[in-house]
């Protein structure tokens, strides 16, 4: 349990440092310092800083998973069937992800390049499955005129995309806070495909 | 003349593995060997990997600017004032120069959190800048009824997101060519504010 503990407090430093400074730019040494630890010692609890990068990017990719699966689940118990509302919770459910932990969400979306090559292939394949609930959705919203006509696999990426620019800028004790912004997001994106409002 | 040729012939061959392996997992020996050099031959060119970083985001930065610059006095000249046309314009311009080399614009658009610190900055900066045309179209537009009513600083940040989403999945050998996929991103922007069409 403490072991787990600590894991997690250096994980977090590990999230801020990558989103301040690049992996590329951040040592185990500077994780370390920032943990008022020495370097050695906390080759105690991590092997490489890749593996630092692969636990906290993986972390996120759960939390997206889960909280995808989840608000397609209630929409689907507020209105069966309806694209509108699945892609409008989809979207909520990805802002609400990036803006609780926006540095970890931030590592997950800048620095996944940063794996190896073989994990880095399964987080690309984990990201495309990811990417395929809002290419469904659309998909769905266009075949029954909710949403219009538009390339359906073009349309997920940009969102996506556009979704995930949210990790760049948000900042927790920023303007606005990060329901307002889900709200902007989730308007923005179904005025993108014209959804009936 | 032979060493700016040489120059070149490094930073495309570096465009290329950071975008495919990223700047962290890429050394100088992978630069060198895929220009069949000798690691210490090619430090007779550059001085470190960051450097070779730098030259790479400078020169899309520059390449992004002066497209900007362009694509703003050609929307002036065709309809003065008229900020759809002017948005729509920089949206094209900015799709253009990520399809053009899409691997130095993957690299400016995802790696330059690699750089460090002072160099980080002034790129920052300048994408500020960059930021700030497409707001002052959209707010241009949102002034005179041509744009939805939105907060005109998420709208630019998100539509930039979108529109950089490009250089990660634009493949030159795909189903479509560069020019309709500018299109279907003019699309989706200018529905994103609801623009009349």
């Amino acid at each position: 349990m403490v072991e787990l503990t600590r894991r997690r407090a250096i994980e977090d430093v590990a999230s801020d440092l990558f989103r301040d400074r690049g992996y590329a730019g951040t040592s185990i040494r500077d994780i370390a310092r920032a943990l008022s630890l020495q370097g050695a010692s906390l080759y105690a609890h991590v092997t490489s800083k890749e593996d630092v990068l692969w636990a906290i990017v993986e972390r996120a990719a759960a939390r997206f998973e889960a909280a995808a699966a989840a608000s397609e689940r209630e929409a689907e118990a507020r209105r069966p069937g309806d694209a509108v509302e699945a892609l409008s919770a989809l979207v909520r459910a990805h802002v609400d992800v990036l803006t609780a932990d926006v540095d970890e969400a931030s590592v997950f979306v800048h620095e996944w390049r940063s794996l190896g090559p073989e994990r880095r292939a399964t987080i690309l394949e984990r990201r495309d499955a990811y990417q395929h609930r809002f290419r469904t959705h659309i998909e769905e919203g266009m075949g029954v005129g909710a949403f219009a006509l538009t390339d359906p696999s073009i349309a997920a990426m940009t969102i996506l995309s556009a979704l995930n620019g949210v990790a760049a800028w948000y900042d927790p004790a920023g303007r606005l806070p990060a329901h307002r912004i889900a709200d902007h997001l989730v308007d923005l994106t179904m005025r993108m495909l014209e959804a009936p409002r």
